[in-house]
C-alpha cells in the first residue's frame, strides 16, 4: 500500500532507493506565489551531505539538486514541485558481497520477507539517503514559514553520555552551524567531538539525541484527538532512520512529577496571554498555545560498525560479518537539517489545515 | 479539516463532547465475517470506566455500549460499525464556573482560539472521554488480531519515582488485571498504591508510565520511510490525552550507547531465524521483524488538582481557580486499556495493509 | 477498507443498514462557529423521505434526525458532527424470503459474494436508505454555503421520454418543489406525474434525470488534473444508487459538436470576465470560472418491480420472485434532495480546499 | 491543497508543466515482485504519443520514458516507481503571445485567478501533456491486471455524428490499433478520418467518444456507498483533459426505460453465476459481477481551433487570437490508451483494496 508520502495538505512524496539512478520526490500542496530561493534548499541539502567533515561517511556525493517542475520564474506555481539528486558515488559493488546477508539491526531481513524482491545495495530504500527528499521539502517549508514568522531550529543535544544540559532558553541558537557537532555549546561540542573521533577508532559508533525548537507559532496549530501537533510531529521525528524515543515538553521527567509542580500557569499582559512556565512544550490539547515548541529525538548508534560480527545469510547459514565500507560513526550532527525539515513540514501542514477552521 | 480519523485501511472515526448526548464512533474497514464478543468490549470499556476504583474519579458512568450498524447475527458485515456510548452523569453545573476560565495546562485557552465556539462542560471534545471510542474499536481489533495468533497486552511500568525495572520478558502478563494498579509485580503495585494515595490525599496528580507489548506479530507489518511501524505506534500514543513521550526496543537508553553493545545478531534454528538480543523491540527499518514488539508511554500528572491554582479569565483578568470537581490521581491505570486499543488498530490496520504488498 | 467517507477537508462517514437499529453519520470539517438550523435539515429530510406522496414508496418512516455531538447552543463546535436517524417502520419480515435470493439488478449477489456475510433485510447496506446521512450532511453543507452567496438547486429534468428540454436559465429555479415531481415547469410535471401513475398500476418502474445547478460560485474552486470539479462532481453524483451517467455543461451533445460552435468566448464589462456562453458548465481546466455550474444525472427504473421475475437462489437453483413489498415507481423526485447534498458537500470541500491555495 | 494524486492502494503522484524540464509521476502501492516489460510502457506512450499521424499535433516528442527507482533487476521492488519524460519540442516562444491572454474555453483565466502565478507555456499544469504519466502508471497496472486474468480495452466509438453503433460484443477487440482512429470497425474508421481530414482543413476541431471495456473481472471489486466501482471510473475519467460526460452500462438510455425491460435476469449454469443481459455493465451495487464491464466517454471537440476568435487579456481589454500554433483536430484516437491507463488503475486499485475485505 501507498505509505511514501507525509502531510495531508502540504504533502511530500518521496522516491529513490540508495544506488538507484536518483532519489527525490514530489511536493504537492506548497501554496502558489511563494519566491523560493534555490541557494538556501541546497545549503540545507549539504548539511545533511555525506562527506562533510572527518565525522561522518566519506561517500561523496555533491547532492546537487534538479526541480522537473513546479516553479516558475523564482515562485511556486501551486502545482507539483518534482525533484531529484542524482546518485553518484554509489559504490554498489561494495555491497555485492551483502546480496544475501542479513547484517544486524540493519532492514536486509524485513524487506527481503515482505517484499521477497529486494534492493541489497546500501540499503536500496531503506537507506537514510532517502532524507534528503525531506530535507528538500523542509527547506522550502521553512521558507514559507520565515514569511508567517515562524523559526525553525534544531541542535545536538547529546552524544552518548555527554549531555547538553541546558534548555533552548539558555543557548545562543544562531550558533548551531559554528560546529561540526551542530551543538551550540563550544566546550560541550568540543567534548562531543571527542567521543566521536575515540569511538570512530575503534571502528564503532555512539547514538545521541536532536532537540528540536520552533518560535513563533500562532494558537491554533494541530487538531484535536488524533491529528494532535505534538501526535503528527512524534511520527515525523520516529519515521526517521534510527530514531527510538520522542518526548516533547516535559517529556518522560513530568512521568516522575506532579501537578502541582508541572501545571502551567496562565498570565495575561499587555503583549497577551502567556504562560508561565513552558513544560507543556508549546502544545496544550494537542493544540499550539503560542509558547516555544520543543521536543528531543534519541537516535540509536549506526548499526554499520568497523568490527566483526556474526550474522546469517538468507539460506540460514551463520556468516562472519567484516567491518567494511563507510559510515558515520554518530549520525546527529547530519540529523540535525532532517530534524528541522521534519519540524517544518509538520507545522506548515497544520498552518495550512488551520485556515479551513473557520471561515 | 477533517482530523477525528484513525487508520487507513481500519479507520475509527470518533465523535463525542464529554457532556453531549453521546460518544462514540464509526470504524470503517473491519474484515468481514468476524465473530464479535460484545461482552469482551463491554470489559474493555470497563477497565477504562470512571469510578471503577478508589484510586479513579468518581464520575459515575456505566458506560453501556450500544451498536448501531455494521454487526449481524453476531458478525461483521464489512460495513460500518457505529456505536455510541451514552453521557449520563455529566454534572454541567460542576462546570458552569468554568465556561470562561482558561485552566492550566488544560485545552480550554487553545480551544476557544482556535474555533472561537467552545463547549466548556467538562471539557468537551478535550475530555479524555473521547477515548470510549478508541477503547471500542480496539476491542474489536484485538479480537481479529487473536484469531491471526498475536496478542496485545499493556501494563503499568512506573507511577512517579517508582519503576517496576523489568523487562516485559521477566514478568507475567496474565497477572495485568489482578490488581487496580495493572501492574502485574505484586510488591511494585503495592508501592504504586500507596504513592497514589499520598498524593490524592494532598489533593495532588502524579504521573506515570505504561508499556506496551505484542507477541506473535508476523515478520513484515510496518511500511518504510514515513510509516514505519513504530512511527504510527508513536503517533498513536502521542495522540492519547496526557501523553509527554514514547520509546520503543532500547528507546532514549540507545541514544547513550555503541553499536557493538546494541545491535542484534542473527540466529537461526529450527523454527526460523531470530535475533539473539531485541534492542530493535521487534521493529527494524520500520518492519517487524517477528520479534516482541514492545514500547514505553509516559503521561504527565492530570492537569486538574483540588489546590488552588492561579490563573486567567477569557477577559484576561486573574483569577483564583479553587480546586474541585472530580478527577484521577493518576491516569495510568485507566490508560492501560487505551494503550491496548490504540496498539490494536495500528496493528490490524498494518496486518490488512500488509495483504496489498504482494500477489 | 475503510470506504464510507466523502470528501478530504469538509468530510462525512456514514453508517447504517436499512433495517439495523439506525442510519447516520459523523461529519467531519464543518466550520467552526456557523449558526445551524436543525429545521431546515429535517425539512431536507423530509423531502428525501418515503411515503411522502402517492408516488413513492409506502415504508412509514418520520426521519426524525437525531444529533450526538458537534453542535453546542446552536452553533457548529469544529469537532465532528455526528447523528442518526432510527429505522422505525422496517419489516424485515418482509424480506425473510429473500435471504437466500439474489433479486435482479440489486447489490443481493455481489455483496454476499465479496463479503461472504450479509444482512439481506431490506438491502442492509446497499439500500438507498443510506442517502439519509448524504442529506444531511447536504443541509448543513447548504446552510454554510448560502452564508458565502452560493445557492444549489437540482430538479427532475426528465421521466422516461418525457424531457424538459429546457435549460435552466429559462426555468423559475423556485418553483422547484411546487408538485411532487420536483420539475418546476407544470404542464410537464403533469405529464411526468400521469406517466408514473400509469407505470405504477403495470406494477412496473420508470427512468429519469436529475439536472443540478450552483448559483454564485466564486472562481478558483477545484483542483487541476486528479480532481477537477467536474470529476470529484461526477464521482458524487455516480455514487447515488441507480445513477448510470454524468454530463456537465454541454455534455455528450458536445463530443458532436465543432470547436468553432462550443468554445465559449469571453467579455468583459462593468462586473468584471465573464463568458458570452456557457458550454463549459461553469468549470475550465477543471476550476469554477464563475458562471452558473449545471449537470445531469441519468437514473435507471428501480430495480424492484411488482411483476413476477425469473432469478436464482445461493444454491444457483432457479426460482419465480413475485413483485410485493414497497418501492418506488420513480425515483427522481426524492432524488433530488440527494443530488443537491452531494452538490453542496462537494462545493463546500473545494471552497475550503481552495483557502490554502494562496497564503 | 495536495490533489495530484490518484488512487487509495495503486496510487499515482503526477507532476510536470507542459513546456517544463519534464513531465512524469511517482507511483506507490504497486506490488513487489512484478515483471515489467518496459518495451510495452513505451508502446502505450507511443500510442499517446503526438505526432504519430497526420490527425494529431505536429508537436516533435519522442516521449522516452527514464525511469528513476522502484524497478530492479527488470522487478518492481514495492518501493515508490519514480519516472519522467523530458519535454523536447517546446516552443515556448510560440506562446508569448499568450502570457496575457485568456484563451477560449482553456484553463488559462482559472489558473490565473485561482493561482495568481501561471506558467502559460502551452497551458502549463493544464496541458494535456500530463495525461503522459497516467499512461506510465495504467501500462504498469495493465500488465499486473493481466497476470489476474483481466484485460483493458478502449477504442473510439464515435466522432461527431458518425457512431459506431455496435456494443463491444458485436466487435473485434483486436482491431483497434489496426488504423490510425482506433475505431475497430474499418467502414466507420474510414468515415470517421474523412471527417477529422476535412473539420481539419477548416482549421476546425470536432468531439468524440471513447468506449472503454473490461474482460475477466474476478466478482467482488468495488466498494459500496461512495467509492462505487463506477463512481471512481466516472471520476477517473472526467478527470481526463476535454471529458463533458461519462455512462456505463445501459446509461443515459435507461433514464428513458422501465425496470421491466432492463432487470439483469440471473442464470446459473456449469460456469456458476451469470446475468442473461447486461445492462448493469457488469456492476451492481457499486461492486463488480463478473460480467464485462463497460462504458462510454464524452470529449468535447479540442479548444485550440485555426480560426479567428474574439476573447480578452488580463487587463480585460478585448482582444482577437489569431488561430496558430500546433494542435489535435480530434483528440479521441490519443485518449484511448489514456482511457486504458485510467482503467486499468482504477481496476487494480480496487483489486487490492477488495484483498483486505476478508481475511
Amino acid at each position: 500500500m501507498s505509505s511514501n508520502s507525509f502531510g495531508k495538505i502540504f504533502r511530500l512524496t518521496s522516491f529513490g532507493e540508495s544506488h538507484g539512478y536518483s532519489v527525490g520526490g514530489v511536493l504537492d500542496g506548497c501554496p502558489a506565489g511563494h519566491k523560493i530561493d534555490l541557494n538556501i534548499i541546497q545549503q540545507e541539502l549539504d548539511r545533511r551531505r555525506p562527506g562533510q567533515s572527518y565525522i561522518t561517511t566519506q561517500r561523496k556525493e555533491n547532492d546537487k539538486i534538479q526541480f522537473l517542475s513546479g516553479i516558475f520564474e523564482g515562485k511556486t506555481l501551486g502545482t507539483p514541485i518534482a525533484f531529484q539528486i542524482k546518485n553518484k558515488d554509489s559504490k554498489s559493488s561494495d555491497y555485492s558481497h551483502l546480496a544475501n546477508t542479513f547484517r544486524p539491526s540493519h532492514a536486509d531481513y524485513t524487506y527481503s520477507m515482505k517484499y521477497g524482491h529486494r534492493d541489497h545495495r546500501g540499503g536500496g530504500r531503506s537507506s537514510a539517503r532517502e532524507t534528503v527528499a525531506r530535507v528538500v521539502a523542509g527547506a522550502i517549508a521553512k521558507q514559507v514559514l520565515k514569511t508567517l514568522g515562524i523559526h525553525i531550529y534544531a541542535y545536538v543535544s547529546a552524544v552518548g553520555e555527554i549531555h547538553l544540559n541546558k534548555t533552548h532558553t539558555d543557548i545562543d541558537l544562531s550558533k548551531i552551524d559554528s560546529n561540526v557537532i551542530r551543538c551550540p555549546d563550544p566546550r560541550k561540542s568540543e567534548d562531543m567531538l571527542k567521543l566521536i573521533t575515540s569511538v570512530k577508532k575503534l571502528g564503532d559508533t555512539i547514538g545521541g539525541q536532536v532537540t528540536g525548537v520552533a518560535l513563533g507559532l500562532p494558537v491554533g496549530l494541530g487538531a484535536p484527538v488524533f491529528d494532535k501537533l505534538h501526535a503528527d510531529m512524534a511520527k515525523a521525528m520516529m519515521s526517521i532512520n534510527a530514531v527510538k524515543g520522542f518526548q516533547y515538553g516535559g517529556g518522560f521527567e513530568m512521568s516522575r512529577q506532579k501537578g502541582s509542580q508541572v501545571n502551567d500557569e496562565f498570565i495575561s499582559d499587555k503583549l497577551g496571554i502567556k504562560t508561565k512556565t513552558n513544560n507543556s512544550g508549546g502544545v496544550q490539547g494537542g493544540i499550539s498555545n503560542g509558547e516555544d515548541l520543543y521536543f528531543d529525538v534519541a537516535f540509536k548508534p549506526v548499526a554499520t560498525i568497523m568490527q566483526n560480527q556474526f550474522s546469517i545469510n538468507n539460506s540460514g547459514d551463520e556468516i562472519l560479518l567484516k567491518g567494511q565500507g563507510r559510515h558515520d560513526p554518530c549520525v546527529v550532527p547530519r540529523a540535525v537539517p532532517i530534524v528541522e525539515a521534519m519540524m517544518a513540514m509538520v507545522l506548515l501542514d497544520h498552518y495550512l489545515r488551520n485556515l479551513t477552521t473557520k471561515l
